[in-house]
């Protein structure tokens, strides 16, 4: 089963509603109350050697700090601040004392940079190296910004260029990282940055209608906000912001570059809808804290439908992402 | 590296406060603030195949009311009101749809009884099966109940029979589960009941000084009581309470029936301590809410030390419950 239809399913079986609980299941984080002016979110990842990362080419310190600013990064995608995590490890016998030292050397500096805390965990011996972490944030409850917000006519904004992260991984499963040219990609993939401070700033802005983090490809991550929000969206391929360098390197590594922008995970970037009447203040927004919003499309009416503009083409690219379990 | 060293080398590197966090690492769970009247609580348990749990004699359905059961445990082992539960799955190919389907309606069955919702989680594909569950709850911050207020002189109870859930993975890794007689021991092993009334009538009597289940073995889990408190405790045999099947079953088991008793885990019963002075209300609150609770002991000044007083001899017992990883 894929894991959009597992999930759907368990969203079918786990109904149910409490005074406490603001959201459930179906966004980056569920999101729970505190006090009349705080709320709470949380979301945890699940990272599987093999499946999410390869310890032939991922350095336990940078491990450390990704296993952090992933979840982060679904705090941010709400527009929360973070606050503390937790760690569940499944260790195998190969990873030595020294490994796992460095391993949360790299979360320590992970947290500090956020001003967050570590406060609890579980350990257990494993034949496969697996990590859970736990990410707590909060917000003013008015503030948080929800999949389900965008409407018809809403403009589409990324805070990033698109598929650096998915052509770092690329050239790294070919064990081409000796170029110095190609740092900037592999960097991308194997130490993101969690885009809190950006998240915190749209989302005090009041000028965004809907919000996520682009974890798996720009055209799956729409595809949520799509489905909670039941509009459609349409793309234009000149709008796709992307490295200058992304296109030569595609063809090197004979990968699509389509592929790569729309359908490479982990660049942790900021995809957000706002109503088209905001661009100039958004554009004021993004000089003042001095961040790139790139307009990608639209919102339209078409609930469920993602197209592309290309070449004067309309092409239909829902669900493209990759699902790591699929 | 033991699970204890491992745990406390990382509370010595990740030191820091929060005006939001009321306690970090070291007790059942995190506990972080809401309201002036609520605090929410957290925990999570990870539980890795063959290391936590063996498919070969745990059921789809019994395995997911386990899996939650572990992680309300630790909500009422402060005297918290379990809310919510998110679920991260690592999923081999293995485990079919229809698995998945029971071991779903199991996790929904623990979850209903104690009225509490799924809110969210993730999935992976991986080659072993593990399961990270995280329980959030919630209590008034004057009735949290924590590991670090035993006192000297205190007296120790225990919520329910030790050993039984031991003595039931013994019969359970010998393949002797067919003898109706042993049903008692394998129930407690395979589907253990997490205490959560007891636990919030415990922190609302306002009679306990401190308080946390009993997963790894009274006497570990006990060491924590005291690591926590900076006491010791003494235990007297002869009160401490088991089946009276147990004694025959150890002999036939082959296994130690002190070992059963005071180092067997995953009975989830609770363990908490109160000044002497509250005997007769605790006996009181006993009677009302139909639950026994057996004094086992005494809360002593001796930092870190903790006995066991048998046929007269004293028996340093420190940290005698198996740890799954080491």
């Amino acid at each position: 089963m894929k894991e959009r239809d597992f999930i759907a399913n368990i969203r079918k079986q786990f109904v149910g509603q409490s005074d406490l609980l603001l959201k459930g299941i179906g966004d980056d984080c569920a999101v729970f109350k505190g006090a009349e002016d705080l709320c709470w979110m949380i979301t945890t990842d699940l990272l599987v050697e093999n499946v999410h990362f390869n310890l032939e080419w991922h350095d336990a310190y940078l491990l450390g700090r990704k296993a952090v600013a992933v979840n982060l990064s679904d705090i941010a995608a709400m527009g929360g601040k973070p606050h503390f995590i937790a760690v569940s490890l499944a260790l195998p016998p190969y990873l030595s004392d020294s490994w796992l030292k460095r391993w949360h050397d790299g979360v320590a500096s992970m947290l500090q940079e956020n001003h967050c805390l570590l406060i609890g965990g579980d350990i257990a011996g494993s034949a496969l190296f697996t990590i859970n972490i736990i990410a707590l944030g909060s917000a003013h409850p008015d503030t948080v910004l929800y999949r389900s917000g965008a409407k018809t006519g809403d403009d589409i904004y990324v805070t990033g260029l698109l598929g650096t992260a998915a052509v770092g991984l690329e050239i790294l499963q070919r064990n081409k990282n000796d170029d110095e040219k190609l740092s900037h990609f592999i960097r991308a993939h194997l130490d993101p940055q969690p885009q809190v401070m950006t998240g915190l700033s749209l989302a005090k802005s009041g000028l965004v209608s809907a919000m996520q983090d682009i974890s798996d490809g720009v055209a799956t991550d729409l595809s949520h906000i799509c489905r909670e929000s039941q509009v459609g969206a349409v793309l234009s391929d000149l709008m796709l912001p992307y490295h200058e360098d992304l296109p030569q390197l595609c063809e090197t590594l004979h990968v699509s570059k389509n592929d790569m922008i729309l359908s490479g995970g982990e660049d942790y970037q900021l995809i957000f809808t706002a109503d088209a009447r905001h661009r100039d203040k958004l554009a004021a927004l993004s000089h003042q804290i001095q961040k790139p919003f790139f307009r990608i499309g639209e919102i339209t009416s078409q609930a469920g439908k993602i197209t592309l503009e290309e070449n004067g083409l309309i092409k239909d690219i829902n669900f493209k992402g990759f699902e790591h379990n699929s």
